[in-house]
């Protein structure tokens, strides 16, 4: 059965491959799975069309038959559950590869998001250089941790899982910031994930979209 | 074996039932599993013992044997995919109330959050009284398309799953602020979940520890 999934018409990105589609591709494109690109235009996003597939109105959603699924997590979940290649083959390594996945989704991404909805929507504000530095020490709060915890290793627990794939789509979004270059291991666990070979097709993909004329 | 999961010694909110190990409670005694509860004491959340299990120094966390997990959203989907109850049989309906699991953490949480961390650590900044509704209109375009989506529906997809549970949980914690009442199928939506025998049970468990004198 064909995959379809969504992305931006006009990714707020421009490319830089920050969109949540970026996660699915690139699980897709590691586990060996062609999928179809349907672009939903911004003025369509709230539209009853689209949010009869996603309810909240957002990108990506993934078709495959008569399943129709929303949220990059569990489309990335689905994808690796199916096909091998993300997830360990021992039961409780594979429940710590997923243990990672929520981790980057529901303790990492939420301060670097604030971070960003501050850069982006209180720039103007009278308090933004008061408050950035308050944001700023909550990702760094997590990130601590984080390089704490991956030290010198290659992957945060073993073999490179679908947890690597969602760390590394999430701590992309914090490089605009600069806070993570001041982890060298997370910022080389980073580049280590965009020299995958998968993440290369997967990105250029993206990007051929949103360089468009 | 023996399920072991971690609590506050102290909860910052007294007993209400909102800090993460009551989701896993709650998913415990939905699907019949009985549990122990290893305190763990403010001074003691970022120390070397505790970090070994939780890499960002929080609670819950999870022990069965050998298996030691993190992420309130891993533990519970670990939990309700070994035991019956809360996933649906069938495929595309167990992905879809997964789907719902991941909206409820990555999509919901998010604002509500940091509508929490507004009114906990700003409320004496000059800025406050501006930002705060922009925070709570955050949190509106979320439960504007919770609502419509779940319209007179009991449940988000057919009968309560794991979904449900994390929905409910993550919703619980936007009721002091008064928006979860500006949604009345929202609000007896979180109230359904509440009246849940499972629920009780767990919530007592909870209140229990932190009622103490």
């Amino acid at each position: 059965m064909t995959i379809t999934i969504t992305a931006f018409e006009h990714s707020p990105d421009g490319g830089k491959g920050l969109a949540r589609d970026m996660r699915v591709r690139w699980a897709l494109e590691e586990t060996g799975q062609p999928y179809k690109v349907r672009l939903v235009a911004n003025q369509a996003m709230k539209q009853p069309a689209h949010l009869a597939q996603h309810p909240f109105g957002q990108i990506p959603t993934y078709e495959e038959g008569n399943l129709v699924l929303f949220e990059s997590g569990a489309i990335v979940l689905h994808i690796v559950e199916r096909h091998a290649g993300l997830l360990p083959h021992h039961a409780n390594a594979r429940a710590r590869a997923i243990a990672w996945l929520f981790a980057a989704l529901n303790t990492v991404e939420p301060p670097i998001l604030e971070l960003s909805t501050v850069t982006l929507l209180e720039r103007d504000q009278p308090w933004y250089a008061e408050r950035l530095p308050m944001v700023e020490a909550r990702v760094r709060d997590r990130l601590d941790l984080l390089s704490s915890r991956l030290g010198d290793a290659e992957w945060l627990d073993g073999p490179f899982s679908a947890g690597d794939l969602m760390m590394v789509s999430v701590l992309l979004r914090s490089r605009s910031s600069g806070i993570l270059d001041e982890y060298p291991n997370l910022a080389a666990y980073v580049a280590r994930g965009e020299a995958r070979q998968a993440y290369r097709r997967a990105f250029a993909a993206q990007l051929a979209i949103n360089a468009r004329a």
